[in-house]
């Protein structure tokens, strides 16, 4: 692909160390990309050591100052201008890379990306989205945390910049849309779902097939599921704990049916299968819509897996031209 | 116990033969109870004599009016005064059955509830709850759809009330609770939460533990999940779709993993042991907390099974007398 990925390697539960497997994986199986690795040089090139590396296969770019997960976004992007985020942002704002990837804390890379590569100005809130696992393959989930407090309005822009996603990034062909709502009737729902139920039956070129309710998420409703961040979030990290909370309720119901150990083999073997759809990790992470640049964010928890595939995902959105078709598509809309 | 129970034989998917057959199966387990059947009288002894019914173990109570699972609530309460939702809630306000149960349209038994049985004076917003299954046996959700947009003040209602239903019902000391959100720290949510928080956290008398994330709902955050009807009811319905989706989802694994049909046996039988914890049958139904009665709404496609169970729980919360319950709980608290 040939392109140039920025990659924060302090982001994440697990940084540096953690960011810089994941790299050295990344540049391993995809020698077609180049990476940019930002952080506070020294640091990195202590751990690259300990960690047994001679030969570099990516390019090291120093910012010496750290963001903590628990420092305040807002303070931590006006004070903090040569940290990862700052750096690795900045490189790609002055072209010298194609998109930016971070696994550290959402709100400040969501808050460091909005005041560095700025909104598009059709868009009034950027919005993050997630892949949702449904029976058949998937679904985007939008907001999922970015937007909490929402009008109606700014679910119709999430709905429209979800639409963009699903079809430049995963190909889908006119993707369809629907409402997270509590009834699948018209006029069900609050104040805001309401409203939001009008303007989306209104919107021009959207393909939206109505509410959906929580039971319908998991049958694949629609390719993107639009909701407000708060329910949305919900929704995600209630979806994220289905692996680890079923793998404890197989094993008490296991223990309750008196079910012999050499029985459950299968089990495990199936019930890993089915929590590999459910695993963040596989997904690597998404893009914050809406801005004039790509900028992917993922789990704070991420393995060296999980930011490989982050790269990959960086790569993957950036050769999309996401807002290039946002601009597009809220332009050609009414 | 000797608790008569007014049931409204017309509620429900299936209704009424389901309801019919779940009634005697009630009398035939709990000989104990008096089943006063609401409908019209007509109907219901036609279809009793279908099913081969010679000896009644029930009273029929007359009820010729007739609601549809379509019609507006507010209509139907306002002009179906024979309906059986009317009458047996009659019958129990004018003191000749303990309580009332209802498979019936959630709205319309909801509205019904409270324009006949009456709000308790110190409860703003009557609420409806939900079991929710935990890794550690149950919390109660609340509120479920009674209420989708609420003040801040209405969710420490709930709050309140939900711990009268915890320690009443389901004997549970000091019972815990917790508010749904979408970050552990106070200072996280939207403006409802936030605002929910502050007074959650200063409320007299209440056992509050914090926030609770999406991801934490399976691992029993509290005996007291509160939130809003709007995220409760999609998180609910969420919940009731996994026995059927991850169905799906395990026969997709089994086949990508190419699994023979007799290793699938021992996960079928886990599988189905797990999904009796989300199974909404094995509950029956909850009552809407805060009125002057006692009113309980089982799932609209209720099998016979659940409507003995919904008939059970009515008999169960008659008992631990919720209304002086919640009235002590709301007049002691600042």
């Amino acid at each position: 692909m040939g392109l140039r990925i920025a990659i924060d390697a302090m982001g994440g539960d697990h940084a540096p160390d953690v960011v810089l497997q994941g790299a050295l994986e990344a540049a391993r199986n995809h020698p077609d990309l180049t990476l940019l690795v930002v952080g506070p040089k020294g640091l990195l090139e202590e751990r690259l050591t300990a960690l047994g590396v001679t030969d570099l296969p990516f390019t090291l770019v120093d910012a010496p100052d750290v963001i903590g997960m628990d420092e305040s976004p807002a303070t931590a992007v006006k004070m903090k201008t040569r940290s990862s985020i700052h750096v690795g942002l900045g490189l790609h704002k002055q072209g010298h890379a194609d998109a930016f990837v971070s696994a550290g804390n959402t709100g400040a890379v969501m808050a460091a990306s909005l005041f560095i590569l700025g909104r598009l100005p059709s868009v009034s809130r950027p919005s993050l989205p997630s892949f949702y696992p449904t029976v058949k393959g998937g679904s985007l989930l939008i907001d999922v945390g970015s937007n909490v407090d929402c009008k109606p309005e700014h679910l119709v822009q999430f709905a429209r910049m979800g639409v963009c996603y699903a079809k430049k990034v995963w190909q889908r062909e006119n993707p369809t849309v629907a409402l997270l709502n509590i009834g699948e009737e018209p006029g069900k729902g609050n104040e805001q779902a309401k409203a939001a139920f009008t303007l989306l039956s209104q919107a021009q070129g959207l393909n939206f097939v109505g509410n959906c309710e929580g039971r319908d998420v998991l049958h694949h409703p629609a390719d993107v599921i639009v909701t407000d961040g708060f329910t949305g979030n919900i929704l995600l990290k209630f979806g994220e704990s289905l692996p680890g909370a079923f793998k404890i309720l197989f094993g008490q119901a296991a223990e309750r049916l008196g079910m012999p150990r050499e029985a459950l083999a299968p089990v495990g073997a199936l019930l890993k299968e089915v929590q590999r759809a459910f695993d963040y990790q596989n997904y690597g992470g998404m893009p914050l819509l809406g801005l004039s640049g790509t900028s992917l964010i993922g789990h704070g928890s991420s393995s060296a897996r999980a930011i490989e595939r982050l790269i990959v995902a960086g790569a993957e959105v950036a050769q999309a031209h996401l807002p290039e078709a946002i601009s597009e598509g809220m332009a050609t809309s009414a």
